[in-house]
């Protein structure tokens, strides 16, 4: 059987589909699209039932929907639980489109739509996978249990519940996700390190009010003054955190580590370019991916006080203000991070100032070991099907949902990306390239009889 | 000769005629006043004439008019040269004025409207001396010039040139100002140092655009971690700016210089309950008049960058802004202020930031020595009349026009105040207490016959 010729054979009809999908504006975070949310909903629920794919429901939430379906007749096999999410993010500026976001266009071997790689298209290949070995073989090398969500661009608030509430319906052996990128063009890649996320704000106040900096200067407190020594105190002059017991639980890099970042590392000279810096900067001993990919930050995303207008003004500002994100790796805890700094901020609070700390969002961070079996049973499909043995990544960003499944679901997690970085995700003119459509039909297939 | 007797006898003539002056909104920052300004000269030069002034004269500017007068018959003795200004501050908002500003209204032995304090009401008080000497005893006992600008109230851009053009007209042994205020009812105060400025903006850059803090965090820099190590490098942990030689030019206290300080000292604990401080902040070794009346500063009046909205939002910024201001005193040189603070800024730019300086205003600041003995005969009227020696204060504001004079003029500059400092200046309600307006009227008098 080859399923080349079937997928090749399908091929209009698959992107037929999925342009179906992709013209559905299922836009979670505007609530004038929450009727086009739904509807897509029901469409994915429609087509997995089409697809062979049994027990297939919508289950409502606090937000939009999970839909849900399996397919449990592989006795004795494992269990690969598929994540996905079938919501899209806003599409401003619109002008900046070539085509209309929601009028799906094929041209230059890509497909242009607001959703055509995150995620529509990378889920899709999953259910036409299992549809195919299906109408292929009658039956699968595996159980499979889809979980898709329509909350994944605002953040998945409503997620984590559910599967604290399903975990006997999710139970599964390995998750499988589709929702990251190759390295790049026809070096595909693994993901096995994704950074937590913790975030604070911290608002400084000294007097009731602003004052005059002739009758009051150098006889006060000035807030920013009191607030640049604060923050400045976050960091020593090379870049590492200086919070009491920041670094706990994050993971020393093995040679073997090291040897992976190699393969995914990038030219930092050319990044320099690109960027438009004269140096990059961050902790010593560490290469631009590991500092990335393995280390943890502390970083100051806004800070402002006082007077920004034209000019100058004469004033001694009464507050002065911060926003502070973390990522975190290895196993930092996001709760004790943010207490470690609440209490570093408080011990270092300057005379006549007065600090308030708002803790904010916490995330863990995710990592894998690259050697787990079904990792390696992934990395052989890719192998199979593009030549070449993926990398292991670690990604800088955080997708906190990744670490839930497998903490709730205690299961391996295989991020299995068919994207590529320029695939202007969250930006116009997103776009899948068909090349890895193609490809990604195959490796799934693959994939799934390896396990 | 009893002046107390003539000033009484004319009290309800010269009130009218105040008011009359009053009346007219010569209102120097808005063009919609431009004639009320230039009619409120022409009033003043008139009321000078009328007054047995010579010479009257208004000399155009770039801006607004300065009017000048003279009375040179004391050959022998020497010239006192009075400036005052008869522009006043705009009078929003309106709606907190209990009676119009330009209706001028007396209750409670205070004049309200706008300019009564600041300066016409002041300046009035000299007119009305020179016109009561000369009507009394037909001489004058010193050589007397009047400068009179419009444009205080906004910083005076044309006065430097013009006493730069008019040094031999406006040449003078004293010069005489009465634009401050007393340290409070019954309690005298002769300032004998002001403050100078300067003033710059530092603008910060690191990469060509924000970046993901995901994506890039821990591997480029951050330009608000670059701003506030740069900015906290300029003071030390206790206030003190770590500028190399930032303080060269600053006068150190004498034992004297204390003792005066003493008598204009303010109650610290009710400052800070006034001001919601838990405590002051400031140089070591001063007190907080010390603080603000004899020691430099320099202050961030605005410090941002970065995300500024509501929640958090992982961005590395790709800029950062500072706006600094530095109250200066003594002999220090605000350009060589200025040179070194930049100076001192590029050689601390953390790594991959690259900074840009713009030094904007440069004042000098104003210092005389008390035992000056014109300073000592003003300080003999001010007993005579109120009963009690003036205290000599230092302020912390700056007013570069007092330190021009007294530079291109190269005479004593003696400020002879009668406002108060609770006579809302700038600010809605703006009155003179007649107390002072009669007080002043003999002071004046009596310091034109001792000089």
């Amino acid at each position: 059987m080859d399923y080349k010729d079937y997928f090749q054979g399908n091929r209009d009809k698959h992107l037929n589909e999925l342009k179906e999908w992709l013209s559905i504006p299922s836009v979670s975070a505007l609530s004038e699209h929450k009727s086009d949310v739904k509807k897509a909903a029901q469409w994915l629920a429609d087509t997995m039932t089409r697809a062979g794919l049994e027990n297939v429901k919508i289950h409502e939430t606090k937000g939009h929907p999970i839909v849900y379906a399996d397919y449990l007749h592989a006795e004795g096999k494992p269990t690969v639980l598929v994540y996905g999410h079938y919501d899209v993010q806003p599409v401003d500026p619109l002008h900046l489109w070539q085509t209309p976001p929601f009028e799906p266009d094929i041209r230059d071997g890509k497909l242009f739509a607001r959703g055509a790689t995150d995620d529509k298209g990378q889920l899709f290949l999953h259910i036409k996978a299992v549809e195919a070995i299906l109408s292929q073989e009658k039956e699968l090398p595996v159980n499979i249990k889809f979980c898709v969500e329509g909350e994944e661009e605002v953040s998945s608030p409503n997620l984590p519940i559910f599967l604290e509430e399903h975990q006997d319906m999710l139970k599964a052996d390995v998750v499988l996700i589709s929702d990251t990128s190759l390295l790049e063009k026809g070096r595909p890649a693994i993901c096995v390190g994704l950074r937590g996320l913790c975030s604070l704000e911290v608002a400084l106040h000294t007097a009731n009010t602003d004052l005059h900096s002739g009758s009051y200067g150098g006889g006060v407190p000035n807030a920013l003054h009191a607030m640049v020594s604060l923050l400045d105190s976050l960091h020593d002059k090379n870049g590492r955190v200086s919070v009491e017991g920041f670094y706990k639980g994050v993971l020393e890099l093995t040679p073997e580590d090291h040897e992976e970042f190699k393969k995914q590392s990038v030219d930092e000279n050319k990044l320099k370019q690109d960027l438009g810096l004269d140096e990059l900067f961050g902790e010593e001993g560490f290469t631009f991916a590991e500092r990335t990919g393995a280390r943890p930050t502390l970083e100051l995303n806004g800070v402002y006080g006082g007077f920004q207008g034209e000019g100058s003004k004469t004033v001694i500002p009464k507050e002065a203000h911060a926003k502070i994100t973390c990522r975190l790796v290895g196993h930092q805890d996001p709760q004790d991070v943010l207490d470690k700094i609440e209490k570093h901020i408080n011990s270092h609070v300057p005379t006549g100032a007065k600090v308030t700390v708002v803790q904010m969002e916490k995330g863990n961070p995710f990592t894998i070991d690259p050697s787990t079996p079904v990792l390696q049973k992934a990395a052989d499909a890719y192998e199979h099907v593009y030549g070449t043995r993926p990398v292991f990544t670690r990604d800088g960003g955080s997708i906190p949902i990744v670490e839930t499944f497998s903490r709730v679901l205690e299961a391996p997690v295989v991020c299995m990306g068919f994207g590529l970085p320029d695939e202007n995700l969250h930006a116009p003119n997103e776009h899948f390239n068909l090349e890895n459509f193609d490809k990604g039909l195959l490796t799934i297939v693959d994939f799934l009889k390896k396990v």
